[in-house]
């Protein structure tokens, strides 16, 4: 079986006509908080596109979740943020209701720059117990590029890392839009995984929540492709575990569109660790000419990787998989 | 010969008691600013132990530039950056005056965020010219996280890139401290570099400015590792060009402490552009406990590639710094 744990909603322009309304309104007045009623019809005409394309590439379940450059944790009112975080996993559940043997879903959470995190733990206590959602996503920078918000490692998230312990659920870090006209989202997420790894790892967390599960997207960032430099660092900490052993507390996906970069993220972090990924369709939603194979469809990708055992491809494609999030 | 292209000066402490002296009084009064004479002799001991570092990993020529972390760019007011850069300079100057056979030196620019590029293209001009040296830094980061400043593909870059194609000498692409708690100097250097490769990528600089020659450190920060995102992305504007070609304009340097991750380097970029690098002394000087080796010691890492044939590996160690510096 072929699980994807990184897949992002598709869904009906209503959608987003809806988060155009909601900034433009700043929620006020509060009659625009109100979501509009998308039909069955209409998030089943636009799901059978998703559902089609997890055909055409054999993948039998994913799990979505918001769209993330969507999620835009920077804006004010807090409310906005709020009414929109609960609307689209309000929608993922629905979409997860009509086809509950292709899809899980994962919870957004309303995370706003400089509160505490409540409103988080309130929506993903919603998701999980209410919804049936799997796990959620956690923006490492709800500053959207315009702050310093305190690092993963951080005692901030702790009332949240509490509440993922208590309900036995995975976070997928991943960051939202980016202010910066220098920074992409796109480039955004990559550059906030490596600080999530640095964060973590150099932090007391995983003393404190022995239990916590984290999974970093994108094969890790930067960090596999810079483990010499960590790693060099670390030796200088004796009394800190090595470097290598120290990744191998996170989970990471193969969201990465190169063989060669999952050979070496398979390699430095141990097939063990890892999750099939493909954010399908996406980025990676483009198709190589010199194939003629969409650059996301990573299963025949990691298929045909010499180096891995049968035992290495079931516990990528599934296994890990169902170790972690409860399906 | 090896040459690599990627040192930073080691000083004696009464370098740096100077900058702390700057930094404390803000260079106010003015006789703060007068830097302290440091002997030749006490110069050149420590300079000594540098040698016996390169002596010891067979680098023949290095070039060296101010210890990057210490720049201190977003420092106000912007006298005591300017006061210390020249300083460092200076230093630098006498130390390859010491051993003319052993370094090159790459200038530090003064750079403050917010300000025009002036002081930088008269410090530029006065190293190469009065100094002899081969090239410079430049820090896409001049706020050093605190900020937002242009992009390397803004327009705000344009007179030092026409100075630095006047004078014919590249630029290495290196931030300098970072003010956020969760992104450590070291990390920042690795985003920094990201941003820096795409932001020059999407934009004119290189039909703008064919002869400016950039090196991209540590192996280009994620790129080489996220090479399919980019790639993906690009594939939807076709009238751009590829994005295997596009990051074939710049230069990456080899200060990457893994072999896993040079091979991917060399293969994804081309030995034609790529050149030697270790930052020795520097992040990597750290003993491999598996091997009993210094994890920068890269030379024999890099003659241990199988698949790199003579001639890549002379590019790699020699032709490329002979083509792109004037050496």
């Amino acid at each position: 079986m072929i699980i994807d744990i990184h897949g992002h909603t598709v869904a009906p322009p209503e959608m987003y006509a809806y988060q155009s309304n909601l900034l433009a309104s700043r929620g006020n007045p509060v009659s625009h908080l109100k979501p509009p009623k998308i039909s069955d019809q209409r998030l089943g005409e636009v799901l059978a596109g998703h559902v089609k394309i997890l055909d055409e590439v054999g993948t039998d379940l994913q799990l979505i979740s918001a769209r993330p450059f969507h999620m835009m944790h920077s804006i004010k009112p807090e409310r906005v943020v709020r009414a929109w975080t609960e609307f689209v996993n309000d929608t993922i559940a629905r979409q997860v209701a009509m086809y509950p043997d292709r899809f899980r879903g994962v919870a957004a959470l309303p995370q706003s720059p400089g509160q505490d995190l409540r409103a988080c733990i309130e929506e993903l206590e919603r998701c999980v117990k209410e919804l049936g959602f799997v796990g959620c996503l956690l923006n490492p920078d709800p500053t959207e590029g315009e702050g310093t918000p305190p690092g993963l490692g951080d005692e901030y998230w702790y009332p949240l890392y509490e509440k993922l312990v208590e309900l036995d659920v995975p976070a997928l870090v991943h960051s939202a839009g980016c202010s910066s006209p220098r920074e992409s989202y796109t480039l955004h997420f990559i550059n906030e995984e490596s600080i999530a790894i640095l964060s973590l790892l150099d932090s007391r967390v995983f003393e404190d929540f022995p239990g916590l599960k984290i999974i970093v997207p994108h094969g890790g960032g930067a960090i596999p492709y810079q483990m010499g430099r960590f790693r060099a660092i670390r030796l200088r900490s004796p009394e800190l575990e090595p470097w290598d052993q120290a990744v191998r507390r996170l989970y990471y996906d193969t969201c990465n569109y190169s063989a060669d970069s999952l050979s070496l993220l398979f390699r430095v972090m141990g097939t063990d660790r890892c999750l099939f990924g493909t954010e399908k369709p996406g980025t990676g939603s483009s198709v190589d000419p010199a194939t003629g194979r969409w650059l996301d469809d990573l299963k025949p990708v990691i298929e045909s990787l010499p180096e891995l055992t049968a035992e290495d491809k079931a516990r990528i494609f599934e296994e890990n998989a169902r170790r972690l999030y409860r399906l």
